[in-house]
C-alpha cells in the first residue's frame, strides 16, 4: 500500500502505547512525514488521555489497550521501562497476528525480555530513539524530535529482516538516522552517553541544593557559572529515571566505577598540586566537544546559543 | 566628569590586562555604555594583542603594561587567577596613585592575596563576573555577555566605599547586577555552583573517552542522550581552569567530598533496588530547575533552545 505521494508505507495502522513526550512526539512526526498512516493511541492515565484528545494527536484516542491495537501492524510501547511488561500484558490478548512490536525505552536487554514474556510468540523488534528534552507530557512532544537523531534497534539475531526493515523505515521517515546494535552493547553504550550523566546531574543538583554552607538561594543566583547545565537533564521525568537505573544497573554501576576512579585521581592532582596533570586532562576534553558539534549531535553556537551572542 | 549624554562616568580611563573571553567581552560592553571612556589594553600575548588590533577593541592597544595602566583610573586583570601575581607586578611601578585595581578571576581570596602582595597599598577591589561561555580567545568576546549575569565584588572591611560604589556603577553599566560579598564565602559558594560542575564534567567527559569497552566514535554519535550538556563545560580554557583549582583547593575538596557521599548514596540505592530513595531524589531536583529559570540565570526553552522546538 502507498501513501497520497505514492510511496512506500512501511506500515498501515500504528498503535502508541503511552502519550508522554516520546509518544505524543512519534505521533506528531507521523502526522506531517506519514500522513497516510492511521495513528492510534492508549494511555494508562485518563488525565493525559483528556489532554492528548484535546491536542487532536491521533486519529483514535481508545478507551482501553484493545481499541488501540486493534488491526495495528505496528505497536510501540512509549511507557517508563518498569511499566513496559504490564502494558505489553494489557495489549497481549487484543495483538494483530502480523503485528511488529517495538518500545522507545532506554535500557533494552530487560525490555526485550519484558515485552517477550508478555507477549510470547509476537515480532518483538526493541528500539530506543535517542532524543528528548527535560520535559514531559503530551505538551511536550514536537514534530521535529527525531529530526538528525539516532535511533538504536536490537532485534534478536533470528528477527525476521523484513520487519527490522520497515521499521527503520518507519524511524527514517519521522527524521532519524537508524543503527542496528546487539542489545547489550547498547545498554554499555547508554550507559556512559546518557545513564551516568544523569545520574551524576541528579546528584550535583541534589548535593547543590542541601549543602548547609551554601543556601539553595545562592545556588540559584550564582548558577550561570556552569551548574545551571546540569540541571537541565536533572529535570528530567522522575519515574522514567528510576526505572532505567534499576533497569540497566549492573552496566551503569560498572561505568560510575570508572568514573569515581578518574575523579579520585583528579581529586588527588587536585591534592597535591599537579598542575599539569590537570592541564592534560582538560586539553583533551576540548576535543570531544568539537566532535559532537561536527557530527551534528550538538549546535555549534557558544553556550548552546541560549545568550544570544 | 560626564559623558555624552551628561552621565556620570565611574570611571575616565579604564586599562584591561588580558584580551581573552572576558577582557574582550568589557572591551566591546564598555564601548556600547560607556562611549566616554577611554579604554586602554595589554596582552602578554604578542599574537592576542594583534588579533585585538585587528578587532579594534579598545582606543590604544598598549605594547607594553606600562603604557596600558598609564593615567588609568581603572584597572582590571583578566588573565588566569595562577598569573595574576606577575601581571600585577608588570604594572606595578606605573600605576596611578588613584587608580582602583580590580581582577574577574573566579576565586577571590588567593587572587586579593595575590594582587596585595604584588601591589602594596593599591586600592583593590576584586570582582567576579558570572558569565562566559566555553569559548576563549579575545574573537570569542561579545557585548552581551554580563547582561542580567551577577558580578561579586569582594571588597575587604577597610575599602575605600566610593571606590566600590564606582566599580558598582562600572558592572552595572555593562548590564550585570551586583553583588557585595566576603571573599571566603564567594569562593565557597563558587566552588559549588561553578568549581564542582566544572570538575565533574571534565571528569565525566575523559572517562568516556578513555573507556576499552565503548569507543569514542559511540560516546561522539549517541551523545544526544545527556552526555554532550556536560561536553560544553568541558570544552572550556585548560589553563584557567587549572588554576581555578589549584587557587581554590579547599573549597573545592570540600564540595567534591559532599558530593562523593551523596553519590555513594545513590549508588548504593541503585545497587539495593531502592527505586522510592531514586525516586524521591530525582522529585527534588526538578524544582531547583525551575527556579533557575524562574531567576532569569536560564532560559525556559526545553534542551536550551537548541533543538528549535
Amino acid at each position: 500500500m502507498t501513501d497520497e505521494a505514492g510511496e512506500d508505507l512501511p506500515f498501515q495502522r500504528v498503535a502508541l502505547i503511552g502519550l508522554g513526550l516520546i509518544g505524543s512526539s512519534i505521533a506528531r512526526s507521523a502526522r506531517e512525514a506519514l500522513p497516510g498512516v492511521e495513528l492510534r493511541a492508549y494511555d494508562s492515565s485518563a488525565d493525559v488521555r483528556s489532554r492528548a484528545e484535546r491536542l487532536e494527536l491521533v486519529d483514535v484516542l481508545a478507551d482501553d489497550p484493545a481499541e488501540a491495537v486493534a488491526g495495528a501492524d505496528l505497536v510501540i510501547f512509549c511507557v517508563p521501562v518498569g511499566a513496559m511488561a504490564e502494558a505489553a500484558r494489557s495489549v497481549a490478548p487484543h495483538l494483530a497476528a502480523n503485528a511488529v512490536v517495538s518500545d522507545v525505552g532506554s535500557s533494552k536487554g530487560p525490555v526485550a525480555n519484558a515485552l517477550k514474556g508478555a507477549l510470547p510468540g509476537a515480532l518483538i523488534i526493541p528500539a530506543h530513539p535517542i532524543a528528548g528534552t527535560e520535559n514531559s507530557g503530551p505538551e511536550a512532544g514536537f514534530a521535529g524530535l527525531f529530526n538528525n537523531r539516532w535511533c538504536i534497534l536490537t532485534p534478536d539475531q533470528d528477527a525476521d529482516p523484513d520487519a527490522v526493515a520497515r521499521l527503520s523505515a518507519f524511524w527514517g521517515k519521522l527524521g532519524a538516522r537508524v543503527e542496528v546494535m546487539d542489545a547489550g552493547r547498547h545498554d554499555l553504550v547508554l550507559a556512559v552517553t546518557s545513564h551516568l550523566p544523569h545520574l551524576i546531574a541528579f546528584t550535583i543538583v541534589g548535593t547543590a541544593s542541601h549543602l548547609e554552607a551554601v543556601t539553595e538561594g545562592e545556588v540559584i543566583k550564582y548558577s550561570a557559572g556552569g551548574f545551571r547545565d546540569f540541571t537541565r537533564i536533572a529535570a528530567s521525568d522522575p519515574v522514567m529515571w528510576r526505572d532505567i537505573f534499576l533497569s540497566n544497573r549492573e552496566a551503569v554501576l560498572d561505568v560510575l566505577g570508572r568514573f569515581l576512579g578518574d575523579l579520585s585521581q583528579l581529586e588527588q592532582a587536585i591534592r597535591g598540586g599537579n598542575g599539569e596533570e590537570l592541564f592534560d586532562w582538560f586539553s583533551r576534553t576540548r576535543a570531544i566537544r568539537r566532535a559532537i558539534v561536527y557530527e551534528g549531535q550538538d549546535v555549534a553556537a557558544p553556550d548552546f546559543g541560549r545568550t544570544g551572542s
